[in-house]
């Protein structure tokens, strides 16, 4: 069940059964030369609306742009300052919670986000208490990161290998072939790529990893791949959500 | 073109021949008892995807959640405040701008995000002259609002007269029929339908509105009226679109 | 009666049968060759006090300086930015409302504050309740411009055609004429004069109104005309503040 | 010279020969039972356009609402918050100074100003250097309170001795009489008047200044003597200008 | 009682007979030649851990950066903006009085923390109402500049006559003598110094002092001279303590 | 070398053979029945001051108070939200980069600040580019927390196994003991103790950690083993704070 196409009591008679909410989070910034810019909002948003047909869960609209600043250095990437995105949280989950929503289940494509979401869960329990919208603590955040997923991440490993690399990874790129396989791009990709170097200034983060990767050869992607990534995924973070809203 | 479905290198290449971006922004909010919560955001995105088709302009990810903070007494409304939509336009612009583009056409779906966006493009114009990049002030925005189109306006006038109303209008829905014909949702409307009262708190927004209408016959949308309007949109806006872009 | 020459307990006793209160908000920018830079705020102050005398209404303090960041490549022009007069209106309602007032008539002489005081509007109902100051949605907001009352505009139509323009409008200059005739200033004005452009950076804005004019002719501006408009603004507005107070 | 009546050619003609400027600053909040709302900001309105005629310094715009929480417990006072007040500093100063002034010299009516106006001063300061709109560290403000006036305070104390207090003295009420005659208020004054209490919250301020004043006797006050204090405070600080922006 | 040496049982059990909370605060600036950059900080923590010890009063964690931007221009000056230690004095705050103190006695070691401490209280005092932690006005604070003591004033005007200065002070250079004896510097002392220049920009700032020093002459400074002035700030600010809390 | 104990000549002087700083973070929070609130300032402040000694970096002042919303639910406890702390790092690190320094080793003795100082990071170095105060991206920051050192944690692991736990860990009770030797403190602790559950509003938080603790028993820690642990750690992150200041 997806939010936007819902209708308002459709809404309200979800919210007397449960009060958990799906929402997407990923990020739009380059992804090496072959991977798609919408890559993390993209695989967070297939991998939301599974777990939303698996668990019945209201699905909320895709943050599409996320933390990363560190990839400003390359074109076509936009991005938050981690403290307009832990405003733009603390808007969104107040006028949930004041509905009636109290679990807010966070599915997250991209690693830049996981930092400024933390702090922002904790800003938003202490808005919520002073507010007297949650006075009692209840308001609970989770943020899921698909590409952790324990059974992604060994299946990533036996398919690639150190080939994975931490940025444009094969396993995401593969993700986004099989969501949109005509939309599947090549490019000559230099053997050697940069890794290892500690992410800092966008400055750097270029001049250390000149075309985008960052360790990983995205080649070895195919959109078969993706969709076994995409089901691993669902079924790990449908357990997950399960878990998360029947704790009390 | 999409940014979500295109690389950094070949972000890099439109910027050689282009500097304009299209936007969409749209809102997650209440539109009645038969109108989907998703409907500005849906609209926006589709008819912003046909100008992009349409004009080869590159088209950026959705402003999913906008400022509905009046439609936030029904439940599966989310808005952000307004000081917070700037913010985000901020961010969103600064990067953007810093890579090259200077044309930003935002292609806005819901009326509420009207004044908050207006006043973001003052802020932003100042901000990156401030920053030193966009130190001529050659960095111009527009919010083309498609349920303004004259073409628009004009058919829902023949298509509804007084009916049209002024939120989860039957043109509005119809484009959302358009987009996601299986998500046709049906409700008994009662016959009178609050209107004509000034928009100011959400308790009161939800007094003067009890069903969300303000004074609209959704009822009346069809697919093909959908169509229509977002055929009649797309031509239009880009023409818009052409017109802004070729301004020095 | 004026907020500024009243006593505590004067405020009292008037909020012991109405709760209304007018706060006029203007500008200090460039008007042109022959424009006072607080055309606007003496304006909105001038008549702003008419419709209090003529109402019983209090009238609070002007706010002088508005959003006038296109007009900043003119020395003598300030400005907010929109996020900080976001800020002052909330400061400045949020202890009103607490002490009692709930209908807020701004009467405004700057288009340019149109939008950031709508999402003003918003931003403050939405903190008021949250606060726990407005828990029922009660205080409303009105925005009323002068120079877009029906019978301003219409007579500015009659006497000056398409010589009105849009800034540094002869209606306008007329009516500090009117307040300040010592204060009358002329200057050669060029013939030709920008009009029609987009409102964007300030530094575009120079270059497309060099003299600060927007297609107006400020010459046919004379302290008669001034008293006209004074005269046909308060009566208007005196009956949109009676109208606004008595909506419950 | 006042701004508001300027043009803006005027006002780049001064800048030719001065880049000071004056900045009237009060306050809009209870002054006892007889003393105007408006005290604080009528006060320095006047004292500033009398320095402003003494030396031909322009004179800005009054800054109406000034820092005044502890008072709003009493209806009919306005505030701002300190952080908004620097904010708004911030926004006043910038494009002055973008435009060329550089001296800014604040004749204040409100003690409550005097500790957010000078933590303003530093944070413009650092501002201004880092958008590399005053790279050298030239531009300057100065902070004159008038009733801190050597004269002035003399003055007042021998009219008054220990009947001054220091909250709606009789010396700034008998101002107020002399710039607004037709405005005199009358009530009864209990003998007793709270005195020597730290200023705290609102509720506290309230709890121990019941009707607003602090130590004083503004019965004792004429508007002989407000004109006697207007002359005084006008010499004063208009030598206090002189030096100030002879200063490089 | 140090709060950092204290379990929270044991602060638990203290709040069952004292709400009261001592505070240091202090900076990290350049002190001249001579003079440690932790001087105001050393100064402040060393004092409130004797108030404590004298009083029983908890002393918490000293705010070792506070406001001091005009120091900036001399490398290792660190310095929170104004609007910062606004914020972070409301969120020390909140949690302590949610927790049940009441009454936060700072023991302050630098003029420039005076005006952002002062603004910060009024902003607490209404931020804590407004959240209904403090409904009442229960709630106060007192900013206690040891430095200002009457007892440490006579004594280095004794002492050091016109040499005392106001920054780099030979009483502050002795008590941190005296708190760090095996952190005495040496340096030679130009025997003309800077003195009487309004403080403003960083630049200016080093302009009018050169060396870092206000009109004083550390080199007169003594170990011993640093234990007097300690035990007479101690005796002073104790008494002062006591006097605060024991207000209701 | 301790940036408080030291003027600002020699500040200077070191400037020119390093450009490195290492700046403690602890916290100010509940520690369990025994657990000083002050442990992780006190160990990030002990072990900082250690690695400058090895090492001979300068070490800043102690950032005493950090990100603990979660353990507010117990008296004593004080905390930033995690957008007062990003601002609180922005202001520290522009005056820092402005005098030259480029390498921030911040050694953290509290998980709860990890996420708050990853986003501050990113939005500092997004800052300084933007202010022309890092054009070129040189400045980088490192997290360091010492309790996440191997030889710690394989030392702990020998010493406690499980019952190290996560929160009022023996092994940081342990340092604190080494430190301070006269404020060791003991108390009756439940054999139970909760643990495993996530950590989200401060009314959960206690509610499923009573006294404080996390899955842990501090009544194994002694002097001694805070002792090897400090050394451990010294060792450890004084080759972290080599490795890091060496790369360029």
């Amino acid at each position: 069940m997806l939010l936007h196409l819902s209708t308002w009591p459709e809404v309200e008679r979800y919210l007397e059964h449960s009060t958990g909410l799906i929402l997407p989070i990923g990020s739009t910034e380059q992804h090496g030369p072959t991977g798609l810019i919408g890559t993390d909002a993209i695989c967070a948003e297939a991998i939301a609306k599974g777990v939303g047909e698996k668990t019945g869960a209201i699905v909320g609209p895709t943050i599409n742009v996320g933390m990363a600043l560190h990839h400003t250095a390359f074109p076509g990437t936009m991005s938050l300052q981690p403290s307009t995105l832990i405003l733009l949280i603390k808007d969104y989950l107040t006028h949930l919670a004041q509905a009636g929503f109290t679990k807010f289940f966070f599915i997250n494509g991209h690693g830049g986000n996981i930092s400024p979401m933390k702090a922002a869960f904790s800003e938003v329990y202490t808005h919520l208490a002073h507010l007297n919208i949650d006075p009692e603590g209840k308001v609970t955040c989770h943020l899921a990161n698909w590409f952790m997923c324990r059974s992604v991440y060994k299946r990533a490993q036996e398919l690639y290998g150190d080939q994975e690399g931490s940025h444009a990874t094969p396993s995401e790129v593969a993700l986004t072939q099989y969501v949109y396989p005509d939309s599947i791009k090549t490019a000559p990709l230099s053997p050697e790529v940069g890794k290892g170097h500690p992410i800092t200034t966008p400055a750097e983060f270029r001049r250390h990893y000149p075309d985008g990767r960052m360790g990983s050869n995205p080649a070895l992607a195919t959109p078969e791949h993706g969709q076994e990534f995409y089901q691993l995924a669902v079924e790990e973070l449908s357990e997950g959500y399960q878990k998360f809203i029947s704790k009390n």
